[in-house]
């Protein structure tokens, strides 16, 4: 008997038919003896829906109001999902965030859990009750619902894993588990058993959307095993978990490819001390997530400063940038929301030197410029134009002979 | 400058473009200088959708998931409305029940306001908010969610205005107001421009579905003056107030049909006293409100008791009195949710003996058989069967000389 939390993404809970089939599948688990806790994300395209309505009454509505808005989604579907396991006797009982005591800092949209409370948690356990949790969203000091930003479902899950000293926490997704690449993009791309942390960190970091790389860092801080697999099929996915065999540590084990990669140059930025702190302070504050940075010198007195974002953070990033042009004097925004940004990992990588190189050269051979180059490492990322991607991930999974499993 | 409660229902709230009204129509009021509270319902038929979401996963589900499901709807709604308000440059904040302070008992689906704490709202209000809260729904002790149950969004709006000691309590709606009659049934039906909450209460429990009769009833209690009008346009409505000039008052007021009225009859229950008490606690408890109550002697010692419940309560219904055949012992439960209620409603009726004869003879001339009979001081209502409702109520207006303003 254990103790397991399961998430379920959209697509899982996108029907009627499939919440009923997520209940079956759950039902099957508490009748072997397990206790689970269960986190649901928004149905489908209900979010897609809310917010297309949202942007016709507000292109930037605020995000206290775009909480209250989207955290309805998740609602819908934790409800739905109990009905379902009453309609088959189980006994349920359907949370949204606050009541699951998942406390946040006040960063509406994106926030951070700071607590849970698992005492409710416990006690519905111990009646019996399959605890269903909304996921995505908690509540802050002041009882304003938040949610959590991108993949904060898989945190929820990660989280709630943690705090409950889970035996582990599955990710029920659309897809088989974590691939050496998108197999939609490269189909001889191959099912990974396990993957470690590190690994499935930058490669989540990377648009490999499988899971969220917040999650990945929780589950990472906290030593909760993620099981990533299909909603759709009982075949076994992949483990997340910290690999210890190093000797047999495989130099590249994936490529992954980013499409929302926006890119920003700030022109002619007069060379003074402290002048990029003023800008990533800015940004920081607006809660914006920078990616890649590279400063080139230019000619006289001024750089231009080039970064990434996520593409649906491009308007907050122009407004956030605008509002410094008095204070840096510079010359002009310029953005390119045209490109993507390909990247090999591989926990193997730091002790083969010339991987990069051997990157690069793949990339110039299949006729792909790079734009811009950043590394850890167990990673490099390269900035590319955005027609290109799929050529250059087909290129590089064929370099580092991914597709022999 | 003053304090007012409005309420939009989910029509004046079902597209981008109605809430845009709406918004607009608060930041007149806004800049006229007054202090607004705005109650919103769930958007047009999204109340509908999700009951058939849900009802798709289990015929009857638990209330409390009901609820965690339904109040979704509203909360869209302040979100909506929220971020139409902010475009415009106005501020505004978004609560749901529990946000606002509306505390209610437990009886999940038909919950009733016990309190509402005003602190929040007065705090929002001081900082110069248009304050937007959900209708029809709060919250229990145990801080799970509730909601209403029927037009609980009126009650929303009225108790809030009570409670915050409101200076009046506009009810926005689809119509221009109170009429003598349903004008899509009877196209000569007339505006009236004031009414008092008994008169409404009577006319709102009959099946005018402008108001909802808790409401009428909460306003009544606290004196609550309403004004039932148009939100899509700027006509005078209805004032339902205390009315005090007995002389001038109207024999009847106007003509009420209940289209959703079904018929329940228990057969032959032994004749022992109790009995009645029994069934209509078990129907209490069971949080199903009964109308109409009828108890015909049958031959020997058994009685056919008749009563009638909203129609969307008969399954409930069936199921509450079926559990009680063995304790009462009676023959069999018949049903019929065929039929329909049609009533007149005066303040003058109890000074103006033979109305109810009048009402019978009208209804009898026009070939409408009645089925069973309920009065008040100030209302008479006769079930018919339901085919025959729109020529029962047609007949009944003209009767009463209802097209005359």
């Amino acid at each position: 008997m254990a103790l397991i939390v399961q998430k379920y993404g959209g697509t899982s809970v996108g029907t009627v038919a499939r919440i009923k089939r997520v209940a079956k599948r759950l039902a099957m688990l508490k009748d072997r003896g397990d206790d689970l806790v269960v986190v649901v994300s928004a149905m489908g395209h209900t979010t897609d829906k809310l917010l297309d309505l949202a942007h016709k009454l507000n292109p930037l509505p605020a995000e206290r109001d775009y909480d209250m808005l989207l955290s309805t989604g998740e609602q819908v579907s934790i409800a739905l999902l109990s009905m379902a396991l009453h309609a088959m006797g189980y006994k349920s009982i359907a949370l949204t965030g606050a009541q699951a005591g998942i406390q946040t800092d006040s960063t509406h949209a994106k926030a951070t859990i700071t607590n849970i409370n698992t005492r409710s948690l416990r006690k519905y356990l111990k009646e019996g009750n399959i605890v269903i949790v909304a996921g995505f969203q908690g509540v802050d000091k002041e009882n304003q619902i938040t949610t959590l930003g991108r993949g904060g479902s898989d945190t929820t899950a990660v989280a709630l894993a943690a705090a409950l000293k889970a035996d582990w926490c599955a990710i029920l997704t659309d897809v088989d588990g974590v691939y050496t690449c998108d197999p939609r993009m490269v189909p001889e791309a191959q099912k990974l058993d396990e993957i470690s942390y590190d690994e499935m960190l930058e490669l989540a970091s990377l648009g490999a959307k499988v899971l969220h790389p917040r999650s990945v860092q929780v589950a990472k801080e906290y030593g909760v095993t993620l099981h990533v697999r299909s909603s759709f099929n009982m075949k076994p996915g992949t483990l997340v978990k910290e690999v210890k065999d190093l000797e047999n540590i495989r130099i590249v084990s994936g490529v992954a490819c980013d499409k929302d990669a926006a890119k920003v140059t700030l022109m002619a930025v007069p060379d003074k001390p402290g002048v990029a702190a003023t800008i990533f302070s800015a940004l920081g504050d607006a809660a914006i997530n920078v990616d890649m940075i590279i400063q080139n010198i230019n000619r006289g007195q001024t750089n231009d400063i080039t970064f990434t974002v996520d593409e649906s953070d491009l308007d907050k990033t122009v407004d956030a940038v605008k509002k410094l042009k008095k204070t840096l004097n510079f010359k002009g925004v310029v953005t390119d929301n045209n490109t993507a940004k390909v990247s090999i990992v591989g926990a193997g990588m730091f002790s083969h030197p010339g991987t990069a190189a051997r990157m690069f050269r793949c990339l110039g051979d299949a006729g792909v410029n790079i734009q811009m180059i950043s590394t850890s490492e167990i990673k490099v990322s390269c900035l590319i134009e955005r027609k290109l991607a799929a050529k250059a991930v087909k290129a590089l999974h064929k370099e580092f002979e991914l597709e022999q499993s």
